[in-house]
């Protein structure tokens, strides 16, 4: 793994790539409205670790101009991945690793159909960075990664030597890593607290903690999440029901809170609706199982985004 | 029937006791803020079918001041009826009859516990008037009302004497009545389309039209409408489902829209959300079925509502 490329180069993936090429990695960006800035001042990263700043970046503006690379990093919002069917082919070689850093589910399988010579890496990322500025990333708290290899069959790949050998690479740029035996599994169990209140705070516009101080929205977020676990167990994956629990303590516990989506949607982006609504539904539906209540949200949700598109 | 008592002189009660009066019924008038200007002023009603107005109004700001009356309508918001179990025993005889002009669920039953000999027959106002200032109603359009007789077994009461005497008076009062066998029926077929279009237009902020124009917020409104047909249909009442598509199309056709519950949300009055959502979701769950999808919205609206509550 000599070269990295990053595909999206925001809050999530410049942190990632200028740490890796701050540990001496090779890593080859592709940028879009941020392109002019980057090209000329580099990538500056004010962290709680530490700021850093690097001038000389390999910035580019179209995948075309890029090297084929050993491991391509994926950091775009997940709507934006139609992107991929035609920049992947021009900057893999058969032995590349794709590293998917998205939350919500069935990207992995679309990606496998686009090179399916490559293999294919999930990551879930805790996180807290935002881009304050072109080529400016803010690292506010966190920043574990935890990887889980994508299979076709779907079944847990376990602790695999490619998974071993990337977080090699990201261990040595200060990323503390986590192995995860079975990807689909975690991204389900990201799902449980990612579903209740994604959507709730954006169609309640709120924070979480008000969702958890109302018995009417406790109740709801804590169906949600077991219908969350019915989907899981659909496609054979079996999520502790004390998870549940811990998840609503923990929620309890927390200041209040603006997840990812209703920072989306209060900035006029576009939210993660499909990925994180939509394939679930869909995925449960296939295995027999239906998520009335999750259903409910993501109509929801679909609605206030088509209208607001439709007012641009 | 000779006396008439109103309770809640707002739009709806406001209007057909003013009606009943002009035609020359004996009716007694209980207010609330309204009280001294109706007492000096009398009510005013501006109506697309002829302005009238009444000078002499017999004007109570107490329950206690009223005489036993031979019809009690009740007009209030069915979160108001609480005041009710000190209001009836006070103004009724045995031989009394309430007429409930609600919407929603479940507050026949309630009545009947308060005042068990006296019967009670419900109706369901197609009617759209406003309170425009105190004792002062606008009339807009429509005015029928379904009348269908309450009965403790909650089975179909068919056409009962009582209901044709009613209609008899309000006939005279120029009020279109239109007599329904099954009271239980008629209810749970207009919350097929109340209960999708009142909540989702309150917590998506949006009109009828907006909804139908949207392909998710369409397939869910149908996805309620069929499930309160499958909620009715655990209670014994078979709503064609031919009857969902046409409240579909109806509403396709419809002018935009602000369904009551939306006028009340952002006049910052109280939601009807437990007599339309609350009551149905729990006596579909008693009768062994679940309707996850208003349970979703029912959750939703009632932490809008508490917020609000917790704000003021």
């Amino acid at each position: 793994m000599k070269s990295f490329a990053v595909i999206g180069t925001g809050a999530v993936g410049g942190f990632y790539g200028a740490r890796l090429q701050r540990a001496g990695s090779e890593v080859h960006f592709l940028l879009h409205s941020d392109y002019d800035v980057v090209k000329k001042e580099g990538l500056r990263v004010d962290s709680k670790d530490g700021d850093f700043h690097l001038n000389e970046i390999n910035a580019y503006n179209s995948a075309a101009d890029m090297p084929v690379c050993d491991v391509v990093i994926i950091a775009l919002k997940s709507y934006h991945n139609t992107i991929l069917t035609d920049i992947l082919p021009v900057i893999t070689h058969p032995e590349s690793c794709i590293l998917l850093l998205q939350n919500g589910l069935g990207e992995e399988a679309r990606i496998h159909k686009i090179v399916p010579e490559c293999n294919i890496v999930g990551g879930l990322s805790f996180l807290c960075s935002n881009k304050v500025g072109p080529g400016h990333i803010r690292h506010l708290d966190y920043g574990r990664i935890a990887f889980g290899e994508y299979r076709e069959d779907n079944k847990a790949a376990g602790t695999t030597p490619l998974m071993q050998q990337l977080a090699k690479h990201f261990s040595a740029a200060d990323t503390p890593i986590s192995l995860i035996n079975d990807l689909i599994l975690a991204r389900w169990m990201k799902l449980v607290w990612n579903i209740p209140f994604n959507g709730l705070t954006v169609a309640l516009d709120t924070t979480t903690d008000t969702l958890m101080a109302n018995p009417s929205t406790e109740a709801l977020a804590r169906t949600l999440m077991n219908e969350v676990v019915s989907g899981a167990a659909a496609l054979d994956r079996n999520i502790d029901p004390n998870f549940v629990e811990k998840m609503i303590n923990d929620t309890r516990k927390m200041a209040p809170y603006y997840p990812s989506m209703k920072l989306d949607y209060d900035a006029g982006r576009q939210m993660e609706t499909e990925s994180i609504y939509g394939e679930p539904v869909r995925q449960a539906k296939a295995a027999g199982t239906s998520m009335p209540y999750t259903e409910t949200l993501y109509h929801m949700l679909t609605q206030l985004q088509n209208r607001r598109s439709m007012n641009k």
